[in-house]
């Protein structure tokens, strides 16, 4: 069975947003997000309301990228961390889009990603929105103590971000004519669930970098493309410690792949200005690393290719306190630059 | 734009497996589950886990019935109702197939079935298995409260089905040279978010019955195929408050549906013997109803064609508890009968 399927159609990033909260701003990539709220709240009263608004936000800044009008997508593809996946079903309701809600734990964007291109694939939407979110107040009272309580952290423990992420995907050419550089997914990869071998929900790192292990390998023995010919192996929020674990894996596993490995978690806070512990989580740390950082670059060229894996502990705090392992997932998809219309 | 995506290759349902607890073995459905457990334990110590077991023994019924391993299937697509969906990766995740997790409340089923169909049309995976499950203990404690605890029920309340409901859906013609009859998905269609102009969390059907309707006037409008030429037009857990509205939507604005409307929800149980409120609810009643009466009959053909259309009500208990309305989505997807191998 081969795992890798290489798109017929290669989807192309019409436009992206990455929206953040005050953390965010003062990162390294503060100044590429399109937005943050420092006050986390984006003029809601709750936090879980604020992150549906985070996401509208960044929907809505993608659209008039792309010169969109919410009317136009055929789809959107959305996910988040809250019960439910309330954040995201209430943040985009508005908009009238026909909706799948996905559900990957810190896994989302790229399942997500992954989703959009094989509906174009199938010619069931030809512009397709994907969202992924995630907020730090909403987050740690549902997983862990509302704020208020003060808990103390682990060292292993990693900071949910506030962030989200939208994607424009397309496959229609007239769309894409003024375009100089371009994004396009040209491969995809689903994960396998991998017990992380670990119950410790504060060391969430350690539990998903098995499963990033195993998609890296399964991906590069099952696709064309070679480790040596990405230019980084991208991962979602394995953070400090889950990245290091990974790694002494890569290193003996697929050495190749081993020393081209950065991790969104690593990258959207800088540790030594700030109390972010093992770095960020929060599937909005991907999403919006991408939105920020890579996608930039890869249609300037500046990156010519990169294998993205967001990274998902599927856990609950009920599956934590009754004592369950953590598993891991880790989907993949090939993310390459392309030339654009007036370069041809 | 055109919501209905007719499929290219339809994808037929190889096998599906029905499981339940002990109400559902008292239902008129009970002979036609594959297992019902009375304990509803299904040997485990706690009712997640036990929802996880429920599933994984549906997939490994259906997995039997088709004369495969676990090592066959490409993908498995999955969700349920607790929180983080952890019933399904938990579930599932022995199998080692490449997972894709879903969010759709109670429209899961249907949202599941819709994106294997895509996956086989974009050659992503040509041998599927989806996976729904709902457990009524877990989901009580969950969504309301302990069972213990003894609460009253609201008579628009529903009971949450104990039961998951498993398919294998390929496009492997070597597969299916022995089967008699045949039940194919032909045509889906994604859901959009309809504001269920309710935010009383004890009447969902109430909530749900606005996107239902949204779903069945925008499928006939974008398909050929019309209200008069399915046999059924079947809803999933509207209960008996949400179908009594839906008809009454729909004799207004599209007489020729009102009249084939069916509910899983009112199917599952007999509401003159068991005390089940308004009718059965949880993700799990629309695909052990499909499973356990709906294919089977139209792979005989007795019956030649439904449409399908798991009801879902996005919501949480904290957007419940913050006052939010509850939203409605359901995605819908053509099931028709097909004449197998032998009788060609």
């Amino acid at each position: 069975m081969k795992r890798v399927k290489k798109l017929a159609t290669p989807p192309t990033f019409l436009s992206y947003a990455a929206v953040g909260g005050y953390e965010e701003s003062l990162g390294p990539l503060g100044d590429a997000f399109d937005l943050c709220d420092p006050s986390d709240s984006f003029g809601q009263r709750t936090w879980e309301s604020s992150e549906g608004e985070m996401g509208r936000s960044a929907v809505n800044i993608a659209l008039t990228k792309a010169g969109l009008s919410h009317t136009d997508p055929e789809l959107i593809i959305a996910g988040d961390l809250q019960n439910q996946c309330v954040a995201s079903s209430g943040g985009v309701a508005s908009f009238g889009i026909p909706f799948l809600g996905v559900y990957g734990a810190c896994s989302t964007c790229t399942e997500a990603l992954l989703l959009a291109s094989l509906m174009s694939e199938s010619e069931f939407s030809s512009l397709t929105v994907t969202l992924t979110t995630s907020h730090n107040s909403a987050a740690e009272r549902q997983f862990r103590t509302p704020l208020e309580y003060g808990g103390q952290r682990t060292p292993s423990a990693q900071w949910t971000a506030t962030a989200a992420g939208a994607f424009i995907l397309t496959t229609r050419e007239e769309l894409l004519s003024d375009k100089r550089g371009l994004a396009k997914i040209t491969e995809v990869m689903a994960g396998r669930i991998i017990d992380g071998a670990t119950a410790d929900g504060s060391n969430m790192g350690a539990a998903m970098a098995f499963a990033a292990a195993d998609s890296i390998i399964s991906f590069f023995s099952s696709s064309e493309v070679s480790p040596s010919s990405v230019d980084y192996i991208v991962t979602g929020d394995l953070g400090y410690v889950g990245s290091d674990i990974l790694r002494d894996i890569l290193k003996e596993k697929l050495p190749a792949a081993a020393g081209r490995h950065i991790d969104c978690g690593t990258l959207l806070y800088d540790r030594c200005a700030r109390d972010v512990h093992a770095g960020a989580s929060g599937c909005g740390t991907s999403a919006s690393v991408l939105a920020a950082y890579f996608l930039p670059n890869i249609a300037a060229g500046d990156i010519r290719r990169i294998l993205f894996l967001s990274t998902g502990a599927l856990m609950s705090p009920s599956s934590v306190l009754q004592g369950n392992n953590i598993l891991g997932i880790a989907p993949a998809v090939l993310i390459e630059h392309f030339e654009g219309g007036n370069n041809l």
